[in-house]
């Protein structure tokens, strides 16, 4: 029997809840937005007691099917007013599902300063202090929990960004081997983490305990299909597993989208020094490791380790978005620094792509100069030392630029855009523009299909369509990397649902669930305060042409609000 | 023949244009309102080349009929995102009323650095380097300017902190005496002047030449009723003229709304010792100057000038606003003090409200203490040199809460609430929700009204009610001060209106115009993303009752939101 937790900060009680009928079908970001939706008010402090901070597996996760096992957080987002969910990797999501939890609801607020953990078995909680963890970053913290609780257990935990409730801060989740990088790093829902007086979630772990399935014939044909199909493309088979993320870098630099000196310049034939191939010949002429799995049963394992020259671990992973807002964004085209970086963003337990982006706004202001990565990890000690200039970074680009007098500043609804430029890649511009969650690339990435990114005709409809198969990946748990399956085989698709949930849902009824999802995220935003006119592009990406190719960002304003019209 | 002049910063030029047909009937805040809102698009950079910047006199502006003189600036704000209209004494909208312009419409934005002065005469303009005033304070400025082109001009100027565009800079006007301290203060117009290029603003003198009378006989016969009904008024006859806006600082720390401790309490015994009475004393002994005017013809002389013990002059004028933010909100009740950072802010160039807030979340977050009166100085001295920490505060107390991860912070749509607790004048709390200024109550105060300002029953129709004129005060270019006037003979206002424009409106029709004028600025303000759901006080007015009485915020929403219903 599913259930559902309920954890009050306030008092420090909790009640194990039967999983309610309208519920019965929600998992996911479909859980965690329903749940925030209906329970959280739209106008509340989203670090006050009113917000809650909910943490949910996909309807898939936990039965070790490949790349499906992604937890979604959800709340009121600091960074941008607006409702937030933000999945991430690791091993949360497979733990948290298999204690046979669909969703874990945190409510209320200490009244005392301090700090607490949640341990969380599958028929009773604790909580225990946590004081002694305080100012730890993400490394450390997971390493004294494993001490203390074994090292099957899973974690989720905050870094010291989280603790001083920066807006860039995310939730961090151990992978396999127990590295805390594996983000839920959108949104600040790290800082939401903090506000309610919570170092760290310790998953207890119960062993093979899969969430139950309807249809065990239906379910084993349908994940040997999808198996086999990302067995069998391209981008699944081969390239992610060789490149991992970063293996889109050299396109987007080809298409002229690659974040240059704050989104100056959309190419940059440095890139190549940091793209996805020669990161690749790096970690492998030093011992590193490509091929990894950032969660269990993961056959894509597009994640890597990146090791220093005398092959000690730097990173894991080296990701193609910190490679745009933290290296070419800053003009750093140096792997090393990069690996650093990512390193320390883990460490503090902050979203690499906003840091990146206040990173940026703080070289336009001449705070530091470009490339001038030393700079860089000085400011990110400022960041962890929490001095006020710490602080203004830590509150993400958006106020960063408002702060230091900067305009040119790449955010929607507060949000750093992605390392792909909305100029060139305008199907991610429509996205960045329309999506609920802000300026987030996972909400509907266009890059990877085979269309003219420059050409503004039919991007609505395009991000349209990958908003839904977005929608829908976090609503079973999958990695953004199943899309190709889903777009290929969207049967595949509800069978596993189907087979799941015990329904008979055609793909198109799938769908239909991915959109009310949306709506439904899109209706607290407008009671928040973001209605429709938010849906909009800074006016620098309308009228500052990007070399080379000296695109603006030209999707009508009219048919980004008739996005979901007739959906 | 009443003209416009439209300035372009770009490339400096301009044009001298006939009065448009379809602003023929408008001014103050109604022409730089209908100039904003179908000339600048609400989706711009308030410090972009496409924001325009409008300074208007109002219609009776110039013909010194007394506290008519005052002058409205307007344009997309900085601050709140929304629309602004600010508007401030002094002898500007005199100057320009009397060179002939209905409207100065500054558009576009310098390529280069540096600095520059319009000096505007009746039949042609200059742009004058003012690169040898960067960094000036507003005083200095102004001595320069006064030194080099006569003390007889007008003056509008920015400090410090409208060069460095931040949202707590305003516009300073200069006084009949010269001193710049009249500010268009709120939503940080000083900070779209500066992104202008713009230092200050020479308005030329050109002796007596009021704006023509359409009907000498009604506008003689009106002005001599409004005067008599001035003079006969006791908070025009007596109160103003002797305590200043200070009056009624004993009155709202009666009732319980005065802020105290960054708006923790709303009563504070000491409050009286930087009330209107003992100020008064203290002036009086020390040789300073009670029943000041800030604009020729002014026959309430609210104004006062404030000397040191020596008798030296240290600012003028002492306010309430500013009494209340920085003072009894920092518990700082020491006027001296007070009148020292009155001073300074008036030679920063910024709104002693925002100041007074970003100053209480500095407290709250203990970068210094409360009743600091020397760390406040300090911090002032941050602003000036535009260290981080004074970008931070000069971003205005929400962005400094922000930052400084304070919660409980008195904006509504990122402005700093004015010296009345809306928990306590909830007729002011509906204003601050619902105008789309934000949170100021020169837009629709209520606290001066006979009525029970805890109970929240009927105060919705009461702020509507003050917003109209409010409003109405604002396109004729009155004081707030005329209000009791235009309350109880509604009917000489219109007849003001109507000799000046040879209409023939009724006071409905005048109140109808000053509705159209507030709906076109929620249109602009929608359109910018400010809809409805963004009329709300924050959580915790909401929640936190407030000592001594425990009133909370409690109008309900849908009485807010439907204040313009049926209007």
């Amino acid at each position: 029997m599913e259930r559902v937790l309920r954890v009050n900060m306030t008092d420090r009680s909790y009640r194990i809840e039967p999983l309610p009928e309208a519920w019965r079908l929600l998992g996911g970001r479909a859980i965690t937005s329903r749940i925030v939706a209906t329970e959280v008010d739209p106008l509340c402090d989203p670090l006050g007691p009113n917000n809650k901070l909910v943490l949910a597996p996909g309807l898939l996760s936990g039965t070790t099917l490949s790349s499906s096992s992604r937890i979604s957080a959800g709340a009121k987002s600091p960074l941008t007013g607006g409702i937030k969910e933000s999945n991430g990797g690791g091993q949360s999501g497979l733990k948290l599902a298999q204690l046979g939890y669909r969703a874990v609801i945190i409510e209320g607020q200490p009244r005392e300063a301090g700090w607490w953990l949640l341990v969380i078995g599958p028929e009773s909680v604790r909580f225990e202090r946590a004081d002694d963890l305080a100012g730890l970053g993400q490394y450390e913290t997971a390493r004294r929990l494993f001490e203390r609780f074994g090292r099957k257990v899973g974690l989720s935990v905050i870094g010291p960004a989280g603790e001083m409730k920066m807006n860039i801060a995310g939730i961090g989740n151990t992978d396999p081997e127990g590295r805390p990088g594996r983000m839920c790093a959108r949104g600040g829902l790290g800082a939401v983490m903090g506000s309610k007086g919570l170092k760290a979630i310790v998953y207890e772990d119960v062993g093979w305990n899969p969430p139950r399935s309807l249809d065990e014939a239906v379910w084993k044909a349908a994940s040997k299909a999808y198996v086999q199909e990302l067995r069998t493309q391209p981008a699944t088979a081969e390239r992610y597993p060789k490149l991992g993320t970063l293996g889109v870098l050299e396109l987007v630099n080809k298409v002229g989208g690659l974040p240059v000196h704050n989104f100056r310049w959309g190419q940059d034939e440095r890139a190549l020094e940091i793209g996805g191939i020669r990161v690749r010949e790096i970690i492998l002429e030093r011992g590193g490791q490509t091929t990894h799995s950032c969660m269990t049963g993961c056959i894509i394992q597009c994640s890597n380790v990146f090791v220093d020259k005398e092959g000690q671990e730097i990173a894991s992973s080296m990701e193609f978005e910190t490679h745009g807002l933290l290296g070419s964004n800053l003009e750093i085209f140096d792997v090393d620094w990069i690996a650093r970086f990512t390193r320390e963003c883990n460490d503090l337990g902050v979203d690499t792509i906003e840091t990146g982006g206040a990173m940026g706004v703080a070289m336009e202001a001449g705070v530091i100069r470009w490339g001038d990565a030393e700079g860089v990890m000085r400011l990110m000690g400022e960041i962890r030392a929490g001095t006020v200039l710490g602080r203004v970074l830590g509150a993400g680009a958006g106020i960063a630029g408002k702060v230091l007098g900067v305009q040119r500043v790449p955010v929607v609804k507060n949000q750093t855009i992605s390392a792909y430029d909305p100029r060139a890649v305008k199907g991610n511009g429509v996205t960045y523009a329309t999506s609920p969650m802000g300026a987030d690339h996972t909400c509907g990435n266009t890059i990877a299909l085979p269309i003219d990114h420059l050409d503004p005709s039919d991007k609505v409809a395009v991000s349209r369509e990958m908003q839904i198969v977005a929608t829908a990946l976090d609503v079973l748990g999958f990695c953004n990397f199943a899309r190709g399956v889903m777009s290929a085989t969207p049967q595949t698709f509800a069978d596993l649902f189907n087979a799941r949930m015990g329904t008979n849902f055609t793909p198109e009824e799938i769908r239909r669930y991915a959109v009310d999802v949306i709506k439904q995220e899109i209706e607290f935003n407008r009671r928040a305060g973001l209605g429709p006119e938010t849906d909009r592009l800074p006016e620098w990406l309308r009228t500052e042409p990007l070399p080379p190719h000296g695109a603006v960002f030209d999707v009508p304003e009219a048919e980004l609000d008739r996005i979901w019209e007739g959906y």
